[in-house]
């Protein structure tokens, strides 16, 4: 069943959640704002519904509460950061600000991070540095959690990936995992026997199906486009893993908890560096419309990277935000 | 019919079609080590297979072949590019060593090219980075090709994509265009009536489809991963165009040629600046180890991006490169 809470009330249990593990108010503030604006554009997964794992991970001693991200190496245009275990929001964010400091001064910023937690949201930091101005490609390594293509094994991460480009009627924001469907997505049509849309996986036999029952009892994920995707997939751990100096999806984990010790890489980019602003909206602009002028099937299918974000967002604002009553009950008891 | 021919004949040849076309010994020479490069590495489609369709293009002056690229603003980690129509492969070449020479001073290089021409091979850059010690990242947007998800009209391109990094015992180059198959595989399969190994586009119905003379006939092809490469081609169609001060995949064309005038990101990376070489080796090397040792399916199914074209590249050196007959007539009848 479904409960509408509004973003204060909801914001405020998050920071109290916190608080009560004696994590600092500064550090409960970033973290509770960010874990409410996530679950008010509908990501409730990487929101809301994580808060309860996310907990236990700082009661575990997995996330370092104390803890603080530290710049081991800094040039003129890139950086290195060590997260030192701190909490993944809150070192995504200060690479996130980092690297659009470096792009301010010198149109480019680039800035790796290693040892650092789950970042929850991807597109959090894209939609953070769009706020500012700012283009910003990021992306983390994962947890081995899909084979890659030819494999029966699970080797490679879902490895989330994220650009985003400013714009004045709203940004366009890019945040899409590596796999075809998150595991949160074929776990929930799993329960309710729900179908999925396309394939998005491989049942114990090794067929395709849109089955989630069938991907989740034995089976396995399907990353986008078979082989392009796992292609794609180890590349980005490999990059992020060896600049940052950090672990591979096959070095994650710290022992007893597999899901710690990420690699993650921010690029920024300055965008008025690079030539007039309103030449640059107008191609956007241009581009956008023609998905709603040139469609032949129906207007509302194509969507640009962000736009049902933004419509999400308005409606969570002034109506509530749609949360699971199980889950809120078991925020409530943390 | 296929023929084999010596890599020293292939590039002899092509090296003598483009002098006959007035091309400068210089850019002949590049072009036709290149050209000869890809197809020794088995893509012949942009290789001798394209050969035929360029001369025609530099026939008819959509490649301007004494026009040279021009760096219209240089900062100390960036810099634009306007290709002037000159050949694309030898704009993009210049534009990765550019990247190199600013990442090997900076770490970081990042150069956008504008109005140039289709690059042939993605990976071409890739390689040509990796064997200098270089990480690249770079794409190139293209005319419209493909639907995006929710439509019947070919509104976005299949934006090749390619990451390289260099490793001592092969280097990883991802070359990757976001469509599941290339228009030139498709057209193949549907001339000899072979089924593509998973769907590849839709029928005139809107079926999905793994039958290419369905998807020739007034189907369409499908971005890998549906939403996701839709989505993901539109923002490094806005992404390179916007920071190119250039064309954007619905602006490409002259006005009677639709393919030209195309934008390009090319970043590099000097891994060197950002750590210990060993370690990223071994990080590199201890990955790829797992895809050999713990495959369950069958062990020469997993491989690493980059794989099968050294395997090729030294088979086709030893025994001859394979073109087919048709082209190499067609080619020497230039």
């Amino acid at each position: 069943m479904m409960m509408k809470i509004p973003f204060n009330e909801l914001e405020e249990k998050i920071f109290d959640v916190f608080l009560n593990e004696s994590v600092s108010e500064e550090k409960a503030k970033t973290l509770s704002l960010i874990m409410a604006q996530s679950t008010l554009d509908g990501v409730n997964s990487h929101g809301i519904n994580r808060l309860p794992l996310l907990i236990e991970y700082v009661r575990r001693g997995v996330i370092k509460i104390n803890a603080e991200p530290q710049i081991e190496n800094e040039q003129n245009v890139f950086a290195q950061i060590n997260g030192n275990y701190n909490f993944g929001i809150l070192n995504a964010l200060f690479a996130t600000n980092k690297s659009m400091e470096l792009a301010g001064k010198n149109g480019i910023g680039f800035v790796t991070l290693k040892h650092t937690n789950h970042w929850h949201r991807a597109g959090t930091y894209g939609w953070h540095a769009a706020e500012k101005g700012f283009i910003l490609i990021c992306w983390t390594n994962t947890i081995q959690i899909v084979p890659p293509h030819g494999s029966s094994k699970e080797l490679i991460g879902n490895n989330p990936f994220v650009i985003a480009i400013p714009r004045e009627e709203g940004h366009l924001v890019l945040d899409m995992a590596t796999s075809q469907f998150s595991y949160g997505k074929v776990a929930t049509y799993a329960r309710t026997g729900k179908k999925l849309e396309v394939n998005g996986g491989y049942d114990k036999d090794g067929n395709l199906t849109n089955d989630a029952k069938l991907i989740r009892e034995g089976g396995r994920h399907l990353p986008i486009g078979f082989w392009k995707g796992s292609a794609l997939t180890i590349m980005l751990d490999l990059f992020a893993a060896t600049l940052a100096g950090g672990k591979t999806s096959k070095r994650m984990g710290n022992g007893e908890t597999m899901d710690t010790g990420a690699s993650q890489i921010f690029i920024a980019i300055d965008p008025k560096k690079f030539g007039d602003e309103t030449f640059q909206q107008n191609l956007i602009n241009e581009t956008l419309k023609q998905f709603e002028n040139e469609n032949e099937i129906s207007e509302s299918d194509i969507r640009y990277p962000g736009q049902e974000t933004l419509k999400r967002r308005k409606e969570n604002m002034k109506y509530g935000i749609p949360v699971e009553k199980e889950i809120w009950e078991k925020v409530n008891s943390l």
